[in-house]
């Protein structure tokens, strides 16, 4: 929830005169996403989305992650595309800060997570784990095994602050992790943040899927794994074994999974609750002085993480 | 800039099946109004603003604000027109909460004031008075004289946290204003709050008023008073008497000014600046924990009072 940049008349209008988009009708702050500065532009033509990119976004990231939308959307994806201007370009500057418009999509997202959400998330995440397969630019994944490292290193010294013993597991659970995480399952282009803000639903269907400035090349299973710690469990932090089964199901009805990929499951869904719990302990413990932005609760992560540590196999994730 | 208030699928799913707007198809929280959550609520029909009322807004003062939007923009005013449910309500419960669904203006407020908007409003206060006149139902205004009192009580052991001198200079100056402060001029609905966020133009004209959660009966001059201290001190602090100027004369074209009206401008404004400072007082030193709303600064208005002061009579305003 963050507008961070105010956006004056002259700077609007110099900016969306670059595009056959026609005049501005009208122009608000949206209170959703973390990263960068959202609105809502209404023009002439249509709605868009106008996207300021704060800081935390690393510029030279920004023609991969716009172009991989265009990719996805240009194969049926149904995610943001960006606009062009006269000029051609999609990204260009506004407040001195890299900016671009993308198409309006409908639907919510959903505050309380259905087995039907997961079922029809299973199958988007496949289709556009498929449709990335032919995109010709690639990215590291920050926030895989080295990434947690380095995010642990500046925050080793006061995580027993946010819980006693923190410290110490954390160290613990990454020894683990290092030596038990997979080298050679199936890779591709991932969205890596696909948590229920970031996916749209309209009627009976998923109609969006939002936020790609996480898109990295990783493997495939991690995207599932991420998603079974964000779709799966409950308020009171049970598992929803029917959720993560119908995820699973529809995703290997577009994509099939290898036994490699299942037999690694509760191993990446350890690692996917790692990287959460630390870039949240990160931000609990680095909060800007007048944020407007309230940090999650890190210690969620480390429940999750818990119980992927007590799975046996894949089974315990409702694969039939 | 504030959603305070998380509406799942099924409690705004419900909501809108009251009305006959079709179905939802988008659903955002706006980063705009400090008072209330407001959303952007995309039908199949068209786009609406849903307001819940947070507990600021005193309840019982809501048929007066509904019935007042109505009314006015029943007679041609450009404000948000409360929608009926097939009950025939627009007050109706969300999440617990008084919650309602306006229409959506277009337009945008200035993030840079220019005379052409100071006259543009001018008018359209003007209008909005005028409009007024018939509207059978009536509101104190809360933050008038007493209202100051009540709040200088809640903030005077504090004010010198702020600024030395600050409690000593406010007192001084509420007696001065409870001595000189008019009681004789011509009364109606004001809207109390017609900053430059609640305002919107689109082209070359004034498209919308709105965020009328103030409004009250109190003198018409007052209002112009208010909006000398909202609309026409640069950022610098100097006063722009061109802006003054041109809203005061626009004013009068719809609606002439009285000479005791235009006699008592500078204690009005000192009076309204007294407002504003003594609620952002009262907003800074009651900061919430783990408030989203960054306060505003109060002083701005602690140097627009004493701008006020020196001013020898509304010449100084630029009235022509």
């Amino acid at each position: 929830m963050a507008v961070y940049t105010e956006v004056s008349d002259e700077d609007l209008g110099a900016f969306v005169a670059e595009y056959d988009l026609g005049n501005v009708v009208a122009f608000k702050g949206i209170a959703e996403g973390v990263e960068n500065s959202n609105y809502l532009l209404q023009m002439e033509s249509a709605t868009y989305i106008l996207t300021l990119y704060e800081k935390r976004v690393a510029q030279e990231d920004l023609p991969f992650f716009l172009g991989l939308m265009e990719h996805l959307a240009a194969r049926g994806i149904p995610c943001p595309t960006p606009i062009h201007g006269r000029d051609g370009q999609a990204l260009r500057k506004l407040c001195g800060k890299p900016a671009a418009i993308v198409t309006f999509l409908q639907g919510m997202w959903p505050r309380r997570v259905l087995p039907d959400h997961c079922r029809l998330l299973g199958s988007a995440m496949a289709a556009m784990h498929l449709a990335g397969e032919d995109f010709p630019m690639s990215r590291p994944n920050d926030l895989g095994p080295k990434g947690w490292e380095a995010l642990f290193a500046t925050c080793v010294e006061r995580a027993d602050s946010v819980r006693d013993g923190l410290a110490l597991e954390i160290r613990g659970e990454l020894d683990l992790l290092h030596k038990s995480w997979p080298t050679d399952l199936p890779t591709g282009i991932v969205h890596a943040d696909l948590f229920p803000d970031n996916v749209f639903f309209l009627g009976e269907g998923l109609s969006g899927l939002i936020d790609f400035y996480f898109a990295c090349n990783d493997f495939f299973a991690y995207e599932l794994a991420v998603c079974l710690n964000a779709w799966c469990f409950e308020a009171d932090g049970s598992f929803n074994i029917t959720k993560a089964g119908q995820m699973i199901a529809a995703y290997r009805t577009m994509r099939p999974l290898g036994e490699k990929e299942i037999a690694a499951l509760p191993t990446l869904a350890r690692g996917a609750a790692m990287r959460f719990l630390l870039t949240r302990l990160y931000d609990w413990l680095n909060q800007p002085q007048g944020a407007l932005v309230r940090p999650k609760d890190p210690l969620e992560f480390l429940r999750r993480l818990r119980f992927h540590k007590n799975v046996k196999s894949a089974d315990a994730y409702g694969i039939a």
